[in-house]
């Protein structure tokens, strides 16, 4: 069965019938970062992403024990509707679950934040080839040494993600990623690694390498992966995000995050 | 004496040496709203302004206890640097006085937003007339039907203030706004006060009314009001704000806010 529409995805995630990675569902609909983490450290995070834009921009959040979206998907539920989350006790990974309803606390605040996969599917429509999905990878992810602004118990660096662009449309995928200001806009930094701090492009921190070509410019995007760095940094004792690729889908449409939503 | 920069404004108020209104001072330097609550009405009031981006456009927050600026100003003081505070208690107004030094708490967390006059300075080098600054009154403010988002216990509707603008210069008017995404950017409303809510254009809610020639069209901004009405309407039991038309002056030049600050 074709998966059509962000409703769709969530009603047959949320009832249990997928636990796999969400790329590729609902296609079209903007793919969102989870964090859910208690009240007494909200006001810090939701600062630390009011402050990093870039890499945190924020969709959606739940106010404290609401796990009800309204915003970017109608009647959508926080504890079910992503196929596989992440538990984080003390900063380290506790355990990953496909529903957090049993464990769900009244104190918890949501953030759902954007994802680049809604710039890529923009990309992909221009003509810009997106090595990692050519590849059938992980995008890869380098912890750059550009300082994010600190907000209370967190603070870090910032973390990028790197697609390699022929050089003639280096332009083009700049111009396109940054009609997309919710979802991480242009480029961060294009060319030279070492400039922000990247010692070997052949060993990203985080996903798989890809191929980079001759005639190639590896280009770097503010990541979603950031908060989550800052937050293992911090050591909360308890936080809770989805797990790598297995996303939350939303209701709005990706060429909808070209203006505020 | 003129008062030539941000930085030598706050200085002789901070040393207690202006009490006045601050429009005029260190012209050309971006004044900002300020707020200051307890911690625990913070998040609610971060998320009600991360909601309610064009009424509470977010310049800094200063974290629990800090009252250094950093951001917008170098080593600016919110305990001092404003001519004049005004104390609510419980929602009432319980007093205005000219330093928060002694009142200052360990829990208090301070909100700098943009506010309008930014872009009137704009409007004017663009030759459009600001009516209430010809006529040496305070801009007339109204209380609308627009929702606001509401967060935690801040809701209501939203302030706009209005300025007369001849018909033939709305269309600039609206394109010069609109580049200070920061400070309310473009109008929320042209023209019909009806359309929005307002059943005499000339009672305002806040500030004085001014002259409608007969080729002026009424367009209405998103207003840093919004936020305290909210504020009223929520009754926090201790919240600080500068008294109007005395705002915290910026290191921060009016045309450096076309971009992100």
């Amino acid at each position: 069965m074709e998966i059509y529409t962000g409703k769709m995805a969530r009603k047959i995630i949320g009832e249990g019938n997928w636990e796999g990675p969400t790329p590729g569902l609902a296609q079209g609909y903007t793919q969102a970062n989870l964090v859910v983490l208690p009240y007494k450290y909200a006001f810090d995070f939701l600062l630390f992403c009011q402050r990093n834009p870039r890499p945190c921009p924020i969709l959606e959040v739940c106010e404290r024990g609401k796990y009800t979206t309204t915003k970017v998907a109608s009647n959508g539920d926080i504890r079910r509707d992503i196929p596989k989350y992440r538990i984080y006790e003390d900063g380290n990974l506790a355990r990953e679950v496909t529903s957090i309803e049993d464990i769900w606390q009244d104190d918890f605040v949501s953030f759902l934040l954007g994802c680049s996969f809604t710039f890529e599917s923009a990309l992909l429509k221009e003509d810009i080839p997106i090595r990692h999905i050519e590849e059938e990878r992980n995008v890869p992810m380098y912890i750059t040494n550009i300082e994010c602004a600190p907000a209370g118990i967190f603070s870090g660096t910032m973390v990028v993600s790197m697609r390699p662009i022929p050089r003639r449309l280096v332009e083009k995928a700049v111009e396109i990623t940054s009609q997309f200001p919710k979802v991480h806009g242009a480029p961060i930094h294009i060319g030279n690694p070492e400039g922000i701090g990247i010692k070997d492009i052949t060993l990203p921190d985080f996903g798989d390498m890809v191929t980079i070509k001759d005639d190639e410019v590896p280009v770097f995007w503010a990541c979603g992966v950031t908060p989550q760095v800052a937050i293992m940094r911090a050591k909360p004792d308890l936080v809770i995000t989805h797990a790598p690729g297995h996303m939350f889908i939303t209701d709005v449409r990706d060429e909808e995050l070209k203006k505020d939503v």
